[in-house]
């Protein structure tokens, strides 16, 4: 037996591994934008709003905390589906609550794709699609958009050991979009699940909502982070089938979602008023950033989401990054192996955003 | 192509069950104890704190509701690690923190457990382990207490496709308590990793925090849901070494705590003396409704939790939870095949346990 009085008996990175699954042991951590705790940033990096969320969320978690908190949630969400039913235009059991959107992608994953299962995703997309499949020891198949950013035929091929697709849309980093009809015809040549992730959807002109009603195998993530400005909050849902939310409600954690967030998540998608004219402000900078930024020689994505992806092939991308962070502007720098670099400057206020592109077109 | 005009084509949960994994078709739903949104209830069912949680609680929810919800919160919840370390006596890089210690056990066994491994519990126990060995696809060992509630020999032994142990302490449903001697003799015979579940342990004697240093196998799991009356909130923690929690932070979702419960939760493990003075009244009563339930002739453990587990051989223990039920108060009925049924009575304020024991007693 250990001696209770004996100093930390520290084991090493090597002395843990061997304990872990091979899976785990190999892959990398997905590294999430920079969060500084410190220090002063205009924080343009993780396609935050740029405004404070409705009034109206601030008022319901008071109402929540001084409820009674030393009580579980309820752990179907019920109140919070039954308000984005009625705005969606489904039933309240087409709804499942998740932990941020985040929640949802691992609870879709860890349901249908297992050990040596495949997962498809275009390329460049969100990164942590791969970490997911990773996590469950499957393999991942990125299908590089072409140069338009619409969508290669090998996306709809089949085969046997391909268990979801995951499609982003509006995509990140390109902030382009897939035409719903393109993607029910996709979905109708897939033979296995189709997740649309629709974070960004938002800021956009179309979703895909109805496509779940025609066909089981598509699903719908949407996520309060970006347009409803809680991101903080962590809340996210998934809309699908009946059947389908059923089977996941045996993969999630019971009391994923907390009374805090519930009672805010259900406030705010309540606030269809404030979410048209937060869209509409930042629609309108996203607009002049966009233009602003062409001026300055930059290629620039058409984009239907809250962020603009820009490249170029006479500045350095990663140059300008540190550039702008050195004058506590942090904006993305994305660099894609086999693709290509860029920034992703997520749209902010518009005294923010004017801030933000005079000290890069000092950079210049 | 279908026609977007058409009628919903629902899936029945035959169709969708193709496409999930075989681990998830063949398991059953973890159902948590009832948690009943609609009629007063007087609620002994789920180990929640009769009591509200403490003010700085409030105070602090209220100033980070206030603050930045729009931001990502800071993903591995460094203020909180901070303060809890600092009341444990280890380093913050010995922290994760987690979306309640249901998270947690997700979190170690997703990192642990594959397919075709085998994951360790006493029987019985916390059911929810069994379904986290389920979604894994992993088989479960459930290793029987001897009558007295300690443990048997086998649960010590060795083998190959054994990945990770669960031992619940103080333990669920029985309230009993391993000693610390005894499991640091057991965390230096096994050779995987020993997770202890500590969800119960500040209503004990003793804990298993200083075994984390001597022994790098040796996790521990807290939970703020019952000692802190914050179930409503979720928010729980892992100690263990830190190349322990590296690997962790790899399988975790980056921001699965939100920044409230983050804000929330470093308030409360401050508060010391909130923790002391809750801690004995709970014990209190505890002790008392011990007494009182022995003298109705229940067969009750000695509890080292803030709740009591109760067997009796002339009394069916479920016509009694429905007795209760149907006049309201909420208890546990628990049956466990092959080792017997029994009423689990969380403590409540002494006024709710007493108007609950005086219903019981009225119904034998």
């Amino acid at each position: 037996m250990t001696d209770p009085m004996s100093t930390p008996s520290l084991a090493t990175d090597e002395d843990v591994a061997t304990w872990f699954r091979a899976a785990v042991r190999a892959m990398q951590a997905y590294v999430p934008g920079e969060q500084p705790q410190h220090g002063k940033f205009l924080k343009l990096n993780t396609n935050e709003n740029p405004y404070p969320p409705p009034p109206a969320v601030l008022q319901a978690i008071s109402e929540a905390a001084n409820g009674k908190l030393e009580r579980y949630p309820d752990p179907l969400g019920t109140a919070f589906r039954i308000q984005a039913a009625a705005e969606l235009g489904v039933d309240p059991d087409w709804i499942l609550t998740g932990n941020g959107s985040d929640d949802i992608l691992t609870i879709v994953t860890r349901g249908l794709v297992g050990e040596n299962d495949r997962l498809r995703l275009p390329y460049p997309s969100y990164i942590l699609y791969r970490t997911l499949a990773q996590l469950q020891g499957a393999s991942c198949e990125e299908v590089h958009f072409r140069s338009d950013f619409s969508l290669d035929e090998r996306f709809a091929v089949n085969d046997e050991r391909l268990k979801l697709v995951f499609l982003p849309n509006p995509n990140s980093p390109s902030g382009t979009m897939i035409d719903p009809e393109k993607i029910a015809a996709l979905a109708d040549q897939l033979t296995c699940p189709l997740l649309i992730d629709e974070a960004y959807v938002d800021f956009a002109s179309s979703n895909c909502i109805e496509l779940v009603k025609q066909n089981p195998r598509v699903m719908v993530s949407r996520t309060l982070s970006k347009s409803y400005a809680l991101a903080g909050l962590r809340f996210g849902f998934l809309v699908a089938q009946p059947a389908m939310i059923r089977m996941f409600r045996k993969v999630k954690d019971s009391y994923n979602c907390d009374a805090l967030s519930l009672a805010a998540a259900t406030a705010a998608i309540a606030n269809t008023k404030w979410l048209s004219e937060n869209r509409t402000k930042i629609i309108a900078t996203r607009n002049w950033m966009t233009e602003r930024l062409r001026s300055f020689g930059f290629t620039v994505t058409d984009s239907q989401a809250n962020f603009v992806w820009c490249t170029s092939t006479q500045h350095s991308a990663q140059r300008l990054y540190e550039g702008l962070k050195a004058q506590k502007v942090l904006v993305r720098y994305m660099n894609y192996p086999g693709w290509g670099d860029g920034l992703r400057i997520s749209v902010g206020t518009d005294d923010g955003a004017r801030a933000a592109l005079s000290i890069l077109e000092s950079l210049l």
